[in-house]
């Protein structure tokens, strides 16, 4: 608390008054009260890019799944389990100025989820019947109304990852998609670094592999930068 | 290293010269490179016993899944994801004295686990055919040679716990099992608490709801005990 203090007294940054929503790591989707599936996610990218947003003087909400690592200090944390819990969350903390999805959200959950624990029942395997999650980034994209001006999503591929994530950014109607891909051999998943591609509507800019803290302060000033722009421009009209 | 030096060398307990074999944690089969299926677990309850045993002076080899919590100090780590990589991690850290299964290992894993990350197409979801994963607690109880003198497994059930905990016991032919009750609505998945029974072959036992660690002191002590009057009976032999 006294460093959520400290943090917050310093934060007079460019970001100041801006609501920023950022959620993170991966989400849970019961099989049954024992069993789940999951996507691979530390939350360590979302949580260093709540870190560098709230050093630059914005409010985070910052909704999580199960996470490896800690919720920053100076964050309002909703933690929740599941895709459709997300999507919920994400809808209350709007209105925000801009939204990062960093999460690692499940595409399917169980259609029907077993109360009680399935039992291993001779050679027989049990069915698993998958339902399609909502989109959460793509919900808020096309939000009519209340959509936050800068909208950011996430694209973890392991192949073609501009083509598959310049195509996602167009199909979801988000603003920028930061791709990265997340091949076993690149050692990204689980690691201290990144190496991303910042997919906007007009280019495809590669970022050299760097720190995920690294990649978070980048993000965080081109989000300032761009809220800052988007604000003169409606000051100007 | 301090901590785990000043362990060993207090560490002369009731258990010194024996070797315990621990599993603990949830394992991870993968789905493709980014979902994976998994069984709920900290990794506190088997974290908790290595730690007792190891205070009793045992060598102890911890076999871990990814867990929330991070292995005790003093121990053997091997670190693996899958049922299988576990069972053969067990059988590569055999002999052993005792052994305590406390993973909660997922009974079936992906047949075919894709290289790539599965692409939502359409409205069409994926269908996901399961194989059944080694049973590693049925497959060490039952070693004709080179069986540790005590098996313990867990069982956590959510419904009729004691009759489907004595069932296993028979079916696995492991020595004890250590019962619980993992209903969301008992708040022990996750907990700091456990309440279990101890289910031997001529009675279940069951034991006050108490901490993680407590169970864990209770459980060394029990195996402690009967290393010894087992080795004093070989001995008269």
């Amino acid at each position: 608390e006294i460093v959520a203090a400290v943090d917050a007294a310093l934060a007079d940054g460019p970001l100041k008054g801006k609501h920023v929503l950022v959620t993170s790591g991966p989400t849970h989707e019961p099989i049954d009260p024992v069993r789940y599936i999951a996507n691979r996610s530390s939350g360590a990218q979302g949580t260093a890019i709540a870190k560098a947003l709230v050093a630059r003087g914005a409010h985070v909400t910052f909704v999580t799944g199960p996470a490896d690592v800690p919720p920053p200090h100076g964050v309002d944390v909703v933690s929740i389990q599941t895709a459709q819990e997300m999507l919920t969350a994400v809808q209350a903390a709007l209105p925000a100025d801009a939204a990062v999805f960093a999460a690692a959200v499940a595409d399917w959950r169980v259609e029907s989820a077993s109360d009680s624990k399935i039992k291993k029942s001779g050679k027989k395997l049990p069915t698993i019947a998958f339902a399609e999650n909502p989109d959460i980034l793509a919900t808020v994209s096309q939000l009519k109304t209340g959509r936050p001006a800068l909208v950011v999503g996430f694209a973890a591929e392991t192949d073609d990852v501009i083509a598959h994530a310049t195509a996602k950014r167009e199909r979801k109607g988000c603003d920028w998609i930061l791709a990265n891909d997340v091949s076993p051999e690149t050692g990204i998943m689980g690691g201290a670094e990144n190496a991303v591609t910042l997919i906007s509507a007009d280019k495809a800019e590669p970022w050299p592999r760097m720190g995920k803290d690294a990649v978070a302060a980048r993000l965080a000033d081109l989000i300032a930068e761009t809220l800052a722009t988007s604000a003169k421009g409606r000051a100007a009209t």
